[in-house]
């Protein structure tokens, strides 16, 4: 079976997961402690990140970015990539703006700090940090409720890869209690029609040990 | 005429640069200075960040990402994503390896510390990201020179993105000093060959005011 090597709040792992479920591409998961560096898994991806594709005819695709890339090429129906140039063009744009600027000044600043930190020995979350993540994502809710109030979904006329972006990064960050969705109904409205997709069920019924999500993060009326 | 809004020493500018070049699609260029933050570019891009693309229709791609893909797309003489999906696979992991983990782990350390920080007005380079920065440039040396000893071209058999996208980040720290061809001569042999090509002379030809080059920087037989 294929088998995607994953840690249940890597968001870029959840944005993979999501893309794999609304293609309807059955998939194993593993779990794989990157901190730990284990030989086969970096023979597999040198840059011992999650998520790495395993295919069933042994191709190992690792790095979110060409995993997404190569199921839409490989798997092309339910494309996840917009259709014309100019609506992939919105997709990528998108995609990068929450695995690159979103991530950046918002995930690593809270779920690294508060999550990831301590697991890979790299000491305490900064507290200052943590503040500016706060304030960052004040403007990011704004802007993605902006798009969700302006369009169908985030990148135009259909769901694509930009909502399963945005919704992976924000769900990770849902399940540490750190999104006040009070900030803007319009991203909320979006996530809860995100939230309410089969593809995302199984990413509402994930638990990490020791660390119990808010009630509102598996309620679809939240 | 096709314009790229760009800066002189972002990789990220200079991978696109050599992309169009490669594929022989004319463009001008015109410098954007991102920290000056002018409302007709972030209306083009609310990111504001370079490289930005503007076709002559009209449409604009914001992100190196975006339009990397998109000129695969559009042009598609001269593939530089590869062509069966197990080459493309490799192409994408190696562009996200430099575009993402070497720009992290050395360029934010170095490039950014010494040129960009201070122009948006982020204060004075630090000196601890400075030597982490040196440090971590000998094992990327290490991998690439490895990478190039192995393979015809970075990703495999044919010269692709992968190699644009490490000549972008090295030729920018090349211009100013950073890089110790010494370390690996299997990189600088790589960066010789791709050097040599005529895709890569306006980069060679370019000057930042107030900050020249060190003497090899243009030079093909350095």
């Amino acid at each position: 079976m294929r088998l995607l090597f994953h840690l249940p709040l890597s968001p870029f792992s959840r944005k993979v997961r999501l893309a794999l479920a609304e293609k309807r591409i059955p998939f194993d998961l593993r779990i794989e402690r990157v901190w730990e560096r284990r030989d086969d898994f970096l023979a597999m991806n040198p840059a011992c990140t999650v998520p790495v594709l395993q295919e069933d005819n042994g191709l190992t695709i690792p790095d979110s970015y060409a995993i997404c890339e190569y199921l839409d090429e490989a798997y092309p129906d339910t494309p996840l990539l917009g259709r014309t140039l100019a609506e992939r063009v919105e997709v990528r744009r998108l995609v990068a703006w929450f695995d690159g600027k979103f991530h950046a000044e918002v995930g690593m600043n809270l779920l690294y700090e508060k999550q990831f930190k301590r697991a890979m020995g790299r000491g305490n979350p900064d507290a200052s940090s943590i503040r500016a993540g706060y304030a960052n994502l004040k403007p990011h809710l704004a802007y993605l409720g902006w798009l969700a109030e302006t369009r169908p979904w985030l990148a135009g006329p259909m769901l694509s890869l930009a909502d399963l972006a945005a919704a992976a990064h924000l769900s990770a960050l849902d399940y540490i209690g750190d999104i006040d969705w009070s900030l803007s109904d319009g991203a909320k409205d979006w996530y809860a029609r995100v939230k309410s997709r089969p593809s995302f069920r199984p990413l509402l019924a994930d638990r990490v040990s020791g660390l119990e999500p808010p009630d509102h993060y598996a309620n679809l009326d939240f």
